[in-house]
């Protein structure tokens, strides 16, 4: 299993260096996030990953969770680490605290997430889903609904979970056919089945409050007539108090792939009590609020994979002794030089440490601009910042989980044979990580959603604010002599995207499938440029660093260098995708569903 | 788990009507290898695959195989399954009539290896490792050890290894430390500890002969001191009746990723009584015929993981009723349409269907340049051959095994949430067709073996001969309307193959790390047009049919549209790679070792 290290200097250059968030916390009125408190959280957070939850991932996956009669024990060790999450007060940090909570940014959580899905992804979702029922209570619920939930779920000695899917129903929810019918006091009843709701029964906490999507009789078809509720597993008082058991059982566990600690439960209501939130019939949009932000937890556990594979797969190939470089010996008192020594492991542990670092680069931009949706006075940052967020969301999601992917792959290729083997932990990260390409909408609904709703949907008015901000950046650096290639790639590589964009634009005039044609590459191609603007931000602060001197020269220096790595070996994929969208959705479409196999 | 269909009608198109075996067999004196004579072979493995082997995929990956004091147990009903297997002939096909075998050409071997695979990939390596160390005695064995080991081999109620790797020399044979010591009778004791040896211990036969490489004290240092020795795992006599237990022992079966009811063993040596293969110090030298033997049998795993993971996703495509088509309802009479309507589920679908039947002619075209080498009595036609296998073999490995890997990967997403969950067998998929990346070299290595050694090594011979028969393609069908546009974008997608090569030659003189710099990227390129070539042939074939008229219409349309959909979205991906290598090496070697992480 690769020891897990938390990446705390590369925060620190991402958070206060790169994205200033001294000034960012400041004006936003954050007085309790000082730069010593940051250090001193993301240190702590540190030593509790490393320390507590890292040690139980492999286990975790040994074991994973185990279904008896409606309950669910999770792996040993599991009750007492998330006891130790909770006494540390860990669930608390980003939450109002009229509810118990620190109230300190968004953003600080966000980096801890990255932390906890590193070290044991499993056991980042326990604490991940209850983010999920806070924000749409919050958001949405009563007075009287968040003093009923809010306390004991901001402490986490209960936790959340999202019931959306089920069977026959998970991208398209309209057809649900959960039924929630009006009870006399006011709650309704809930009766039907949920799959796929992670961490939906487990053994560390007090009750668990489903936030549920049904149908009330009589509503209208499809996604406009859904309604949401919450639903505990343990009936309350308005107050809080926990009484008997409500109409909610686990009916079983799924056998995955991945994740084995975390529960995947089929969740089925009988008669089960639940309290509607916000009006009836507008459930989906109560749900969007949270899904965005449950995208942007599911783009950091990319990050989070491309970064434990890339710790694993640098320990090894520093280690390992295999074969001459062709270049001459390099380690001479040994009987072969160590594998890092190799382009093509180089080539390997370069992609993913450029995937790692550009994506929290990304990740920890689109969480302080979730911070300024929450908490700015300013209208117009507040407005920038949602559109920034509308279009890079579904980038982020898609491409750091899909690179992520990518990343745990060339993991266990570094380790040659020995990677496929359990023991050395780099097959379980490929296995982890391959669900956050699926839930919360697959690549290929991200895809849609970038290009069919966010793109052609604002008119391009979404990619020309980000664009404005990529020219403008290039404007200002190109002079630097180590930015302006970088600047004069970027500015060519927006241009192509915007001519992409309106090409698909064009066509999808005529014949909407050219969207979903598209869609995909389309999302890629974004994704390569998006990160590659990110690398460009990058170099230029560790420029910045350099140039006013430093005693940390090495680390700067690296950025420097992995930036061009990014920019001559990752970027020009880009190319590849835009040929492919070029070609059109014909050949796509042709082939009649009835005459794919013989 | 998806259904498993053998393929027949396709493998009747790529041998017969692409490949015209008929002329190919009887040219090579096969006599006995007529058209009904293959249809009825390959119709029953369909039938032995599909019943016999298929149903035990599942329930092999949940048992795994299991390690007791020495012994190891594979899951239930493999054993019956290898028993119907051996009584049925199969292991005897194209192998010597001399030794027990039917003598059929190596290439319908081939394609009742991918069915085998597709079926159930951990129950096809347990034959497919005996063809390696039968290859190896029939090659390079002595009359007597052909006679000790050959019959009962070739029967198949003995099987066999292939022990390489220690736990510290995998790529790097040259560091070996197994010792093999001369006895006074002839033969030799043998004393050391392999790892990763597949099928290394296991239930199904009476005997196991292990082919290991081992050093003889005295030799030189490096894969120059290497010998090869034959050591079973119960003694036999010169007539092959088995006596007593030799000093072999299976210390343990590793936990893997994937391919859990194929046994991956430790292999303890402890004077073992072994018999020396070939001559002393050249044991490197046999085992690469076979290696190139079985680096094309792991390629045609890459394109079972394809076909299997293809029609598992192709029923649940048409099955699945999710959404509405964005040009107009499908399936009026559903709730939903079924999501093969949408185009991102088609590019999937298509581009497993590509990598299948694009793999499979490329790998049974290399399977009649086998027949060939084998059984030519052309000097000139063996050269030819053996030529364009060098250049090849390392492509078909790793192309086809890493698309395979993405294949399995797509598989998963058009299941979305479901395709995570074992039930369904699509990740099964993916995580056994990852070793396919890694055994017999790694993706790496073959892309080392393909620049490095093949292309540059031969001064670029190799690839002018493969780039003559390309262009002669291309020139004879340029005229054919529904080719003509391949026939273009082949050629120029071929003149930059070479340029490409020119360029990485030159800088490679000045240094040799632009080899290791480029090559993974060169080798995906090289696979991206090579296939390209397979599916201009394959449309080629297919116009002719249609042109000639036939009752068979759909089926060669589907040829046609699916080599459109490979040359519209699948084969620009090579610009990508492109343009990675022009970037070179530099950005890849500046980082300094102790710079990848702070």
């Amino acid at each position: 299993m690769p020891e897990y290290k938390a990446p705390l200097r590369d925060y620190k250059f991402v958070m206060q260096e790169l994205l200033d968030c001294e000034t960012h916390y400041s004006t936003l009125g954050y007085e309790d996030a000082s730069l010593d408190m940051l250090d001193a959280i993301l240190s702590e957070a540190g030593k509790f990953t490393e320390q507590v939850i890292a040690p139980l991932n492999q286990i975790g996956d040994e074991q994973g969770c185990t279904w008896t009669d409606g309950n669910v024990t999770t792996p040993d060790g599991f009750k007492e680490a998330y006891q130790q999450y909770v006494d540390g007060g860990w669930p608390t940090l980003s939450l109002p605290e009229e509810f118990g909570g620190q109230d300190l940014p968004h953003s600080v959580n966000t980096a801890i997430g990255e932390m906890m899905s590193a070290a044991n992804h499993s056991f980042a979702m326990y604490p991940g889903l209850s983010h999920g029922a806070i924000a749409t209570l919050l958001a949405h619920g009563t007075d009287t609904q968040k003093q009923m939930f809010l306390p004991k779920l901001v402490e986490g000695s209960w936790t959340g979970t999202m019931c959306l899917t089920e069977a026959h129903c998970g991208t398209d929810l309209g057809m649900l056919r959960t039924k929630a019918e009006l009870n006399d006091d006011g709650s309704y009843r809930l009766n039907g089945s949920k799959i796929f709701i992670s961490a939906g029964e487990h053994d560390l906490s007090d009750n668990i409050v489903h936030i549920v999507i049904a149908r009330i009789p009589g509503s209208p078809e499809g996604t406009r007539g859904i309604s949401l509720f919450a639903v505990p597993k343990f009936n309350i008082t308005d107050d809080g108090v926990v009484e008997d058991r409500n109409g909610v059982n686990c009916g079983s566990i799924e056998h995955k792939m991945g994740i084995n600690a975390n529960a995947t439960c089929v969740i089925n209501f009988d008669n089960a009590k639940g309290y509607l939130i916000g009006e009836v019939n507008r459930g989906l949009n109560c749900m969007f609020t949270f899904m965005n932000a449950a995208r942007l937890g599911v783009a950091n556990e990319g990050v989070a994979a491309s970064e434990a594979s890339f710790q694993g797969a640098l320990t090894y190939a520093k280690d390992r002794l295999q074969m001459r470089s062709m270049s001459g010996v390099k380690n001479p008192n040994g009987p072969a030089d160590p594998i890092i020594v190799h382009p093509d492991v180089r080539r390997m542990l370069l992609t993913q440490k450029s995937f790692a670092e550009g994506g929290r680069a990304l990740a920890s931009d689109l969480a302080q601009l979730v911070d300024t949706v929450h908490a700015s006075n300013n209208e117009n940052h507040k407005a920038l910042a949602e559109a920034k967020l509308a279009l890079l969301t579904p980038i982020a999601k898609a491409f750091l989980t899909e690179t992520g992917l990518e990343s745990t792959s060339h993991g266990i290729q570094v380790f040659g044979g020995h990677g496929f083997i359990k023991e050395w932990g780099m097959e379980q990260l490929m296995r982890d990580t391959k669900i956050s390409c699926l839930y919360e909408g697959t690549t290929g609904i991200q895809a849609l959603d970038l290009l069919g709703r966010k793109i052609l949907g604002s008119q391009g008015e979404l990619l020309k604010g980000f664009a404005a901000e990529v020219v403008s950046f290039c404007q200002n650096n190109a002079g630097t002599p180590s930015l302006t290639s970088h600047c004069q790639t970027l500015a060519s590589y927006l241009k192509e995207w915007q001519s992409t964009t309106m090409e698909i634009g064009k066509k999808a005039a005529n014949n909407p499938d050219e969207i979903g044609a598209a869609s995909v590459d389309y999302l890629m191609f974004s994704g390569y440029v998006t990160l590659a603007y990110y690398w460009a931000k990058m170099v230029a602060c560790a420029q910045k660093k350099l140039d006013a001197g430093t005693d940390e020269k090495d680390f700067y220096l690296a950025k420097i260098q992995t930036g061009q790595f990014y920019f001559d070996r990752i970027l020009p994929r880009a190319k590849g995708h835009a040929a492919c969208i070029t070609a059109g959705a014909e050949s796509m479409m042709a082939l009649d569903a009835e005459h794919f196999s013989f």
